[in-house]
């Protein structure tokens, strides 16, 4: 029935804070359906009835189904009246779990919007580990792995920057230093505790892609030295000697996202810190 | 009813990817509850049944709540079924999104965990947004302004780094320059078209707090010259006359966290292209 399918479903995301739930939800939702091009639009910080009205009446005209994050029960209240009035679809993303907890603990939530990035003591955290992350990208100071949280390890082209921005903004203080077999290893890496090591390694042909490419963008076409498979070998050989010297979890980026790399790192993290305890 | 609230409410969040969702959900609904302490283990990357299992037996003995992202629908029927004999709440937060939009669209969703975060052209894009960020941190290379989406222009404390690392990981190529009276602007300010700079201010007294303990990390306890409030007042005049000569937006920090500064810039971003466009 293909013809009953909207050319373009359309769905708003609204929230009463930033919304990058309610986006994160949709996303994950969304690219399952690769063959559907959706129409979303945005509408963060909508935290009064005469912000919330107009977006509704919008909704109803152009029969977008709402996808919401209200904390605000007064403003999930209006909308979810509306829609089932308007005859469109509305979802609160926080309800059930809400409710679930209001159930079990008979506790009332607090109906404060936007306090999950809320000015506290862990935020200015993850500022400070932000500026850490910047301040010791590509092994400018190695005499500072001490404070680190977490050490990344890698020849070229193995996400060791991304990766240390991701962590980062989640709070951990890393630094990261690039494997060049020519270059010297600091003494430091051989002091500071094994357990905040991590090494990271790639598959040959993924490197030689990822430097080709950034070659390229460059405006190097042919970039022999750096992109060659022998020489990548070679680097490679070098970091995984060292991680075995070191005794450190390698981990393979090859296929995997930053967000997963990152997942596994801090599992790594947390299961040497639970050690520690016991 | 305070006996009938367990200490601490147990809940195992399980997702066949990453599970930054399920923990997003997670923490914002539970910072509704400040009074209630939550006991939380993460299962991420939970992609076959017999991995699934255990988890399931361990949640009936801790008697803990489930809050999963399975998109993999097999889990999900396991993991709802189970919990259902076992009379555990169990929540998938996708679901109801999920059957909307197939019985919208009459499309079947393609079932493939963790294709939110795949190596598309996007995830190239946001490792090459990210390093140039790292690269452009702190007015290193001026010229390159030319080359970047979003400019950032504010006096020390006023979140420039970890805003443009958060941009950069959205895929934004961020670059800022730190505004000193005593330092001359580079030329290129003016050059590079205006849309693309933002002015970011704070207030006197959360720049003076930030300061002071910014020092005290430093081991430094009297820092006059930096702290000081007629000092703070003569770089953010200096800092607005240049914004409004700019005639660029400008974002007080003071209240907001890096979320919402981010949402912010994200939505004059889009503005000016949406004008750009028209």
């Amino acid at each position: 029935m293909s013809q009953d399918i909207p050319q373009k479903p359309k769905y708003f995301l609204i929230s009463d804070a930033v919304g990058s739930l309610v986006n994160d939800i949709f996303q994950s939702v969304s690219v399952q359906f690769p063959t559907v091009d959706f129409d979303v639009t945005n509408y963060p910080f909508i935290q009064h009835d005469d912000m919330l009205l107009p977006i509704l009446k919008q909704a109803k005209i152009e029969q977008a189904g709402i996808v919401a994050s209200f904390i605000n029960k007064d403003l999930n209240q209006i909308a979810e009246d509306y829609c089932e009035m308007a005859g469109i679809f509305y979802l609160n993303v926080l309800d059930q779990l809400m409710d679930q907890i209001v159930h079990q603990t008979n506790v009332k939530p607090s109906g404060k919007p936007g306090i999950r990035h809320q000015l506290d003591d862990e935020y200015y955290k993850r500022i400070e580990a932000l500026e850490f992350a910047v301040n010791n990208d590509d092994g400018q100071q190695p005499k500072r792995f001490i404070d680190a949280d977490i050490v990344l390890l890698g020849i070229s082209r193995t996400s060791k920057t991304p990766l240390s921005m991701y962590l980062a903004n989640m709070g951990y203080k890393v630094a990261n230093l690039p494997l060049v077999p020519e270059s010297r290893i600091p003494d430091i890496i051989y002091e500071i505790e094994r357990s905040k090591i991590i090494g990271l390694t790639n598959d040959v042909n993924v490197l030689n892609k990822f430097r080709r490419e950034r070659m390229r963008s460059y405006g190097i076409e042919d970039a022999s030295l750096y992109t060659n498979d022998a020489r990548i070998e070679k680097e490679l050989a070098y970091a995984n000697k060292l991680y075995e010297e070191l005794n450190c979890p390698v981990i393979n980026v090859a296929d995997r996202s930053i967000e997963e790399t990152a997942t596994l790192i801090i599992m790594f993290f947390n299961s040497t810190k639970s050690q520690e305890i016991q």
